[in-house]
């Protein structure tokens, strides 16, 4: 950031009064250019046991399977975005459960808050990010092709809540590590989780 | 939004290729600067029944009754900024039990993380943006002088719950009305729920 987006004056780093962190401030009418993490919401399709999963046609790692997600927008709630997202990528309408988990990716200034859903129909196709779209059972999941850390820990937890028959909402951080690796802290509810 | 903040060329409103929204986009250096919704993430703190509250010592609402809670910031989890605010609000140390409550308030683009906590500790006291810090029964919550809708609906849940004695995530929305007047709207989980 380097201009006033308000006036076109330049820009410094300097903590506001009454304030404790640097911040971006105008030069010339002294405007607060705040800047916080997004929210990332998306849904787990599910259809008789099975998960629907959106191949990348896109960047970052295109080619890769993920979960249908994105940025939530203004004037949208968090589950509207998960709902328009589904069906922008998958093409597919779903009937939302519970929010399901509520992941911090701290290192990329990202929330992600995952929806479980029933898929109403299998009329769904890729949409313009997908290259392809499809169910996947359990065994079937492409654990080595997924596109992040994020979407694979929500479906651990999907597969193993299924398995006990009891689903809960997951909480916690995905850890990037110096040397490229990613990690999953649990959230308070589930210290003692996987 | 006037001025690209990478180049200080003048702004337009546009939809992008590949988009479908309006976004402010920069008429030289066609940067697009997206706006998204804010995470506002704070705690219940609790003490045998009681919950600590800060009387606001900042507009808006100066003078209304709240709990510790504030905007996330980048490089923090979203407990993080909860267990930060609490402390900054109320000088108040606690631990976090469970992520208790997700309200999307679309109407100012922000969605509220509260987080149920114990107070670890009384040696409690207002901070710069508080008159006042105190702990409340149920019966002694000043339910006509709390600040925010999302607060109060945030502990008419809470002390249900507890009457109830099991606590539960809550997700819903708080819609702002033309005539001022606010509503909730309970999420997936909990349709039947007041």
């Amino acid at each position: 950031m380097k201009f006033c987006n308000q006036c076109g004056a330049g820009i410094i780093r300097k903590i506001p009064a009454g304030d404790n962190r640097l911040r971006y401030v105008c030069i010339s009418c002294e405007e607060i250019h705040y800047q916080n993490p997004n929210i990332v919401t998306g849904c787990i399709p599910e259809y008789e046991g099975k998960v629907l999963m959106c191949k990348r046609a896109i960047k970052p790692r295109y080619g890769y399977w993920t979960l249908p997600a994105g940025f939530m927008e203004l004037e949208e709630t968090s589950l509207e975005a998960a709902l328009r997202e589904t069906l922008e990528e998958a093409n597919a309408r779903v009937d939302v459960l519970d929010l399901y988990a509520v992941f911090n990716l701290q290192y990329a200034g990202q929330v992600y808050m995952m929806y479980r859903s029933q898929l109403l129909d299998l009329d769904f196709s890729a949409g313009e990010e997908s290259l392809e779209v499809r169910l996947f059972t359990e065994s079937e999941i492409p654990w080595d092709e997924i596109a992040f850390t994020t979407i694979k820990q929500t479906l651990k937890f999907y597969f193993k809540d299924r398995r006990n028959k009891k689903f809960n909402l997951h909480t916690g951080d995905i850890i990037k590590h110096d040397d490229g690796r990613y990690d999953f802290r649990a959230g308070p509810e589930s210290r003692d989780e996987d």
